[in-house]
C-alpha cells in the first residue's frame, strides 16, 4: 500500500487547480505595524500588512503586551493543565468575568480559539436540546458548520441571510426545538446579519440563537460588544461567541450566556474539557485588551475613518470594491490565477502584502483581494495602496470597476 | 420551549451523581512552583501542586519565559490571522523546524493546540486515504476519538495493548488501507504501547501508524523526543502527534510526519486554515523549550529521580499505587465520592493539591489521585505528601494496599 502516494496526489490536484498555499513568511514588528518584514526567498524585505485580522492594532498596544509580559515572568509561560486538572487560573477567572460584562450576560467560557469554541460549544449546546433541529445561515463558517456536524442533529441550512426562508423553515419545523446560528459580520463579503429581525422569528417560533461576532468584538458598539451591542440586541442572543485573536489581538476564543448554559458547555464539551487552558499570560493580556476597548473609543473611530477613505479613494481610481458596511474592504478579481498573480505583483513590485481569497473561502468566480483597514494605516498608506493597486490591474489587465457594471 | 430548563437538568443529573467539577483557583508563581496559592473561597492560601502536567516545570524556566518576553515585546502579542492571511510568522516557522529535527522527520506542522492537532489531523489524513479503516486503541484520548469520528471513516476499536487483538483486526481487515492510532504513555494509568510490536504489525499487514506522545515528549529519549526515541522506534512511525502544553510548558500541539504528510495536513485540514495562528510570542517560547530539552537532560534525570522516590516513599507508606513504568503515579481508591473528599481534605487539611480523576475521564470503580512528580518536588515535599495521604486515608477509612490486594 502506497500512503504516500494518496498525499502526493491530494497535493497535485491542488497545484493543478492553482489551489495550492503558499505561507508568506511575515515577521511584524510591535510599534510598527502595519509596517513588518517579509522573508522573501531572496532575502528580508520591508512591507505593509493590509491584511491582517488584527483589525485595531492591539497586537501591539503597549498595555496588552505588558500584561502578557508581567504575567508571563510573575507565574510562567504556560498553564499547566486542563481547566479542571491544575490549568485552572485567576487569570482566566479574570477573563470570563471581564467577557460576561462586555456581553451583559451571566457568565462566559474561554476556550482556546474561536474555532473551538464554535465546533465544541455549538454541538455540546444543540447534544443536550433533546431532537434540536440546528438553523445555519448558508454562509457560516467552517467552525460553526463542523460544530452542526459533530452535533449529529438534524440541520436545515437557510440562504444567506434570508428572513423569508428562515421562517419557512421554523414553521415547517413545528414546535420541536431548534437552535438558530448565525453570524454578525460575514468576513468575506462584509456585510451583516438583522440581528433584531432573526431574534423576531426566534422568538415568535421558540427557537434559541446562537451568534458569532468572531469580526465585530471590538470593533463596534460603545464598548466593543460588537453589532448586537451596536443595535441594543445582546439580551436578545441565547449564546453570544467571540474571539481574542482578531481585534482583541491575542489568542482565544470564548462564549457568553446565562450561567446554566455556560456551566452546561463547561461541563460536557469535550473540546473545553480535554485540552490544556490557555496560558495565564495570554489570558492577561486579553483582558487588558477587552478592558481597554470597553473604554476607550479612539481605535474604533480611526478605524472607521480609515476604511472610509480607503474606499473612497480606492473607488475613485475605479478599482472594483464590493459595497460593504463595515470594515472589511473587498477589491474583486473573479479569478484564481489572476488574483494570485495581483498578489504576488503587490508583494513583488509595491512591498504590499494582500493574501488572495480563492476557492473554498469564497465561491468560484469570486476571487478576491480582501483589504482591512485599521487605525494604524495612515493616509500615505493608503494613497500608496492606491497606486499600487492601479498599477497591478493596468499591468494584468484586469476589469475595472465601470468595466464589469457594463459586463453585466 | 424552555431551553434553561435543559441545561439545568443535565447539571442536576451531575450533580446527583456526583459527577459535578468546580474548579480550584490556583496561582502559580515563577520560580515557586510546585509550591503555588489556592484562591479559597475564603481568601489566599499556600499549597503544593502534586497533579499539574507542566511535568517539567518548563513554565517556569527562565530561558523560556526570556523568549515569550522578548518576542512580545519585539513583535506584539497576537499573529494577527490565520496561517494563510497574514499570521505566519518567523516564530512559527522556526517552531516547525525545530519539530521536525526533535523527531527526524522532514517536517513539522503546529496546531493551537495538542487536542486540534489529533482532532483535525485525524480526520484529514484518514479522509484523503480511500476507504479507509482506522484501528483505534481502546483507552485512545477523546481528541483522538473525535479525530475518528470527524473523518467518518470505518473503524475498529482494538482492546488496550493488546497486540493479539489488533492483528486479528487487521487479518480480517484484508489488503484496504489501514491507519493504527494510539498512544505512547497512556496518561491515567501510566502504562505504555509496545510501539516496535505495533510497528511490526503494521508493516506486516501494510497500515499506516499514527502515535501520540503526548505524555512523552520532553520527557523520554536522549533529545526528549519521547518514548518512541527511546525506543530507536521514530523512524518506523509515519505521524507523532505531540503537545507544546505539558513537558514543553507553553501550549500548542503539532504533528511530525514526511513532507508529503504535513503538507496534505497544512493544505487540507479545517482545524488547521480556518484558526488565528499561535502568537508569536507563544512560538518563540515553545522553541526556547523543545531546544532546551534537547540538549540538557537535568530535568528528566531528576524528574525520573523524585518519581521513583515518591513511588517508594508512598508504597512503603502503604498507599494503594498502581505500578507504572512512567513518572505518572496513580493512587487508587475507587469511589468518586471518597476521592473527591480525599482530595478536598488533601487541599484544605494539608495544602496539597490533586484534582480527583473520576468518571467518565477513568472507568467507575477505579477513580483515583494522579500525582505527578517532577523535578521542582523535593525530598521534603514527597515527605509531607506521604504524610498527608496517610492522614487523609486514615481519616476517611480509604482501604490501603495490603487490603486492596486481600480483597482481589
Ligand atoms: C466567523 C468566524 N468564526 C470563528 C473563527 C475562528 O476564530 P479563531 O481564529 O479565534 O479560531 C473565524 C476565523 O478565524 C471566523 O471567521
Ligand atoms: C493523550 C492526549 N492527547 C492529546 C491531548 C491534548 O493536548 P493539549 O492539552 O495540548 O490540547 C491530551 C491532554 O490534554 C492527552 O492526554
Amino acid at each position: 500500500m502506497d500512503y504516500q502516494e494518496f498525499f502526493t496526489s491530494a497535493l497535485e490536484r491542488l497545484q493543478s487547480e492553482r489551489r495550492y498555499r503558499v505561507f508568506a513568511d511575515i515577521e511584524r514588528l510591535a510599534g510598527r505595524y502595519p509596517d513588518a518584514i517579509w522573508h522573501s526567498p531572496a532575502g528580508p524585505r520591508p512591507i505593509t500588512v493590509w491584511c491582517s485580522n488584527d483589525y485595531l492594532g492591539m497586537g501591539q498596544n503597549r498595555d496588552v503586551t505588558r500584561a502578557m509580559v508581567e504575567t508571563a515572568w510573575r507565574i510562567g509561560t504556560g498553564a499547566g493543565g486542563t481547566r479542571n486538572i491544575s490549568g485552572n487560573s485567576h487569570a482566566i477567572v479574570g477573563l470570563e468575568i471581564e467577557l460576561a460584562d462586555l456581553h451583559g450576560k451571566e457568565a462566559a467560557l474561554v476556550f482556546t480559539s474561536g474555532y473551538v469554541s464554535n465546533q465544541t460549544g455549538i454541538s455540546t449546546l444543540a447534544k443536550l436540546i433533546p431532537n434540536c433541529l440546528i438553523l445555519s445561515d448558508a454562509l457560516n463558517h467552517n467552525s460553526m458548520i463542523e460544530g452542526v456536524r459533530q452535533s449529529g442533529c438534524e440541520k436545515a441550512i437557510f440562504r444567506h441571510n434570508d428572513l423569508d426562508h428562515l421562517e419557512e423553515l421554523l414553521r415547517a419545523a413545528g414546535d420541536r426545538p431548534k437552535l438558530i446560528a448565525f453570524e454578525s459580520v460575514y468576513s468575506m463579503d462584509g456585510d451583516i446579519s438583522p440581528i433584531h429581525a432573526i431574534c423576531d422569528l426566534a422568538e415568535r417560533y421558540g427557537a434559541m440563537t446562537y451568534l458569532d461576532e468572531v469580526h465585530a468584538v471590538g470593533m463596534y458598539g460603545p464598548r466593543g460588544g460588537g453589532i448586537a451591542e451596536r443595535e441594543g440586541a445582546m439580551h436578545r442572543i441565547d449564546v453570544i461567541e467571540g474571539t481574542l485573536g482578531k481585534a482583541f489581538g491575542v489568542m482565544g476564543g470564548y462564549i457568553a450566556a446565562t450561567r446554566a448554559i455556560i456551566d452546561a458547555v463547561r461541563s460536557f464539551a469535550p473540546g473545553f474539557i480535554f485540552t490544556t487552558a490557555l496560558p495565564p499570560a495570554v489570558a492577561a493580556a486579553a483582558t487588558a485588551s477587552v478592558r481597554h476597548l470597553k473604554a476607550s473609543a479612539a481605535e474604533r473611530q480611526k478605524q472607521q475613518r480609515q476604511v472610509a477613505r480607503t474606499k473612497s479613494v480606492l473607488s475613485a481610481a475605479g478599482l472594483p470594491l464590493l459595497d460593504t458596511v463595515t470594515h472589511i474592504v473587498p477589491v474583486m478579481v473573479g479569478d484564481a490565477e489572476a488574483c494570485k498573480a495581483a498578489s504576488d505583483r503587490l508583494l513583488d513590485k509595491h512591498g504590499i502584502y494582500i493574501q488572495p481569497i480563492n476557492y473554498p473561502t469564497v465561491p468560484r468566480g469570486t476571487e478576491r483581494l480582501r483589504i482591512t483597514p485599521g487605525p494604524f494605516h495612515t493616509d500615505a498608506h493608503v494613497d500608496s495602496l492606491a497606486r499600487a493597486l492601479v498599477e497591478v490591474w493596468t499591468a494584468l489587465n484586469l476589469p475595472l470597476a465601470s468595466k464589469i457594471a457594463a459586463a453585466e
